[in-house]
């Protein structure tokens, strides 16, 4: 595999892979992107390979209008959500999908995830939003571009920032998580499908449960986030 | 293993242990067939083996008339089921049969799994049927031979093609899934108890939630399977 | 190891670490135990030794009063639960106790586990007893051994038969299981933990799920147990 | 690695990987420390390192006032909790802290995990207490000094011995527990998990459990750790 975008195929590669691992998908149930912005291309997942078979070379390279670049096979049939996104939110360095249980589950159920505890706050200081299964029109017409829509629309619905909440769930759909890289989007799946359990466990115990409160969530994101932060190395 | 039916019994053998390696099945709990259509036979587990065990050379061959082909090992308790399926479904190419926990707590529940999500939607446009449990005069007569005429009575009372839908729960039973090979039947069996475990989820976290709505089903399933299908290559 | 019982003093062994294997102990949260009728004498579990580090030769040998024939370790602390039910039904050869969660939590529940399916029917055709906590100054009183008269006293008050079920919760407690051999013991506290997850699942899903009627309770487990049963080889 | 804390780091370093282990963190949502009572030290896992780069000579070293002694890397954002802990429990060897699933959901949702079966009263004889999440001028203060006080206030008004109570839940976080060592502590953390498990499948199956009566509570812990205990070797 001679190619430029030899190193962007790994990064994509691995992160799928990483999908795998940490039991967010069953069989196909699932794609990672990761993107470079010097050369405005991303590397996808091809569509309904096992993972058992996945290997790097196989990784599609787009651009954002979803000509394909370098790849024999077909990508992802979620690829317009993901060039969507890349084209909008010009920070985001990876996407991921998965159809995680827990996540899926809230999606299902159309509710946004209640920020309960501090395993939450650790990673975002608002509730998990969950955006409304989108009008006909838009289901009938470019219905992966339009998924991308209707995220930017709940985002500004909802008066958040792409760079602060990192996820959202697709009413009766699931998850899409994103981050600064593949591997990051990835991490998020995986914090949001653990946070959509712990939130789920805690209502069965107390359906009176209370959110965090403000003090706390706050103090929790900065410890982590904000510009003292003192968690990690 | 010199048998013209070498490498039937080896599809059954995979087909068979995949279910265990899916976690689908504890001990022997479950069983899977495949079928020769050409020479008029079908391959099946031998009832009560465990996994740890079984071998190629195991699986017994029979006619649709439940006659012994080829083995000396005593076939599946629920071999009737399968051959009767086979007989009246002539385009269907494996059974499969587990007691996977979700799908058997929706079975006991006596409810059809409701379509709440694309997860479901990608494999099938309607509910998951189950059939009530059998009159007392099938059960106490040819049971295993009548939990196939179960199976297509509901079907024709929920007027269903079992080519769409490729599963159905026997009410305080179990699940019973086909598919155009041993291999796709036991997907069917491990896509059935993801999406009974969502739907389990679904519910407990709102009692009132929604069914897809039409046009989200059709969209999924028409990406998936139908003429213009864009998923998978 | 030369010993007399070094055969028995094995299959304890491994029936102790299949409690292990099948994910039905935490730590040490478990102990089975094996007779030999024709020696009158029993082997089971040192108390409260890792199943990491234990070895076939550390199991303890004990007669029916409870006197360490053979062994240097000390026994289970539920050895005299053990030896009383061996004393009284003759013709068992294993017994296992566990904290297997879903039996726990409905023995703690104090609640019987209904039968609601045929993975239930296959085993036994009643629901699964659940003995009430002991009066106090059973409990205060000889505890373990007392435990063994609170079964018997349960299969008596509910009429049952130990051949027939071979399985009992003690409320706030936990289940013991029993069969022709240790490993049989082991066998029915996974089927119980099976069972006892489905029912608690069941009635999440539809709590007002209704038993299985008595026509199929009758087939599932005549064709498994019966004088014409067809199941296994 | 030639220190004079090289085992101390190590019974460090295993404490935390057993955490792993045991499946009560993801990521790095969770920390363990071990303490030298004779050189005034503890021990603790640096801050957002993977357990599978951690290495036995990345644990810190610092005294009980938070000065670090050795070690390059930052440590772990907790560290403050568990030397206001050792500074008031001079009895206490290790402590552990984690994002368990179940044991968060109980302190998301407020509540004491109340005492409903022999498994928890082979461990303590009281519901496993809940602080309350702290009042704002604590959160905004020295916050993870003030969990300490938080903590032992909450012993002080329910009338704890941290001695007999070696866990507790922080309303809207998640655990600590502690023990005469780092592996007790995390002993003692996979025994609450299981517990608050237990607890919550009870309470679904039977909303109106009853607690474990008094004397069997008392006989239950005694057989275990009373001056008569016959459990273990």
């Amino acid at each position: 595999m001679s190619s430029k975008y030899k190193s962007l195929k790994e990064e994509c590669y691995e992160a799928n892979m990483q999908l795998n691992a940490l039991d967010l998908v069953v069989y196909t149930f699932g794609n990672v992107s990761a993107v470079d912005r010097g050369n405005g291309v991303f590397a996808i997942k091809p569509s309904g390979v096992p993972y058992e078979t996945l290997k790097p070379e196989n990784i599609i390279i787009l651009d954002y209008d979803n000509n394909i670049v370098e790849g024999t096979m077909r990508p992802s049939s979620d690829t317009k959500t993901h060039s969507f996104l890349y084209k909008n939110w010009e920070d985001i360095g990876g996407i991921a999908h998965t159809h995680a249980k827990f996540s899926c589950a809230w999606a299902q159920a159309q509710k946004d995830v209640p920020i309960f505890g501090t395993t939450h706050a650790d990673h975002l200081t608002t509730d998990i939003p969950c955006a409304p299964p989108m009008s006909d029109d838009l289901i009938e017409g470019n219905y992966e571009h339009n998924t991308g829509i209707q995220i930017l629309n709940c985002f500004k619905d909802k008066n958040l920032s792409h760079k602060e909440v990192e996820m959202i769930l697709i009413g009766n759909h699931g998850p899409f998580t994103w981050g600064k890289n593949a591997a990051k989007a990835v991490y998020n799946s995986k914090v949001l499908e653990v946070v959509a359990e712990m939130a789920y466990l805690t209502l069965q115990i107390n359906p009176e449960a209370q959110r965090l409160k403000d003090s706390l969530i706050k103090k929790h994101y900065e410890r982590k986030h904000g510009k003292n932060a003192y968690y990690g190395q």
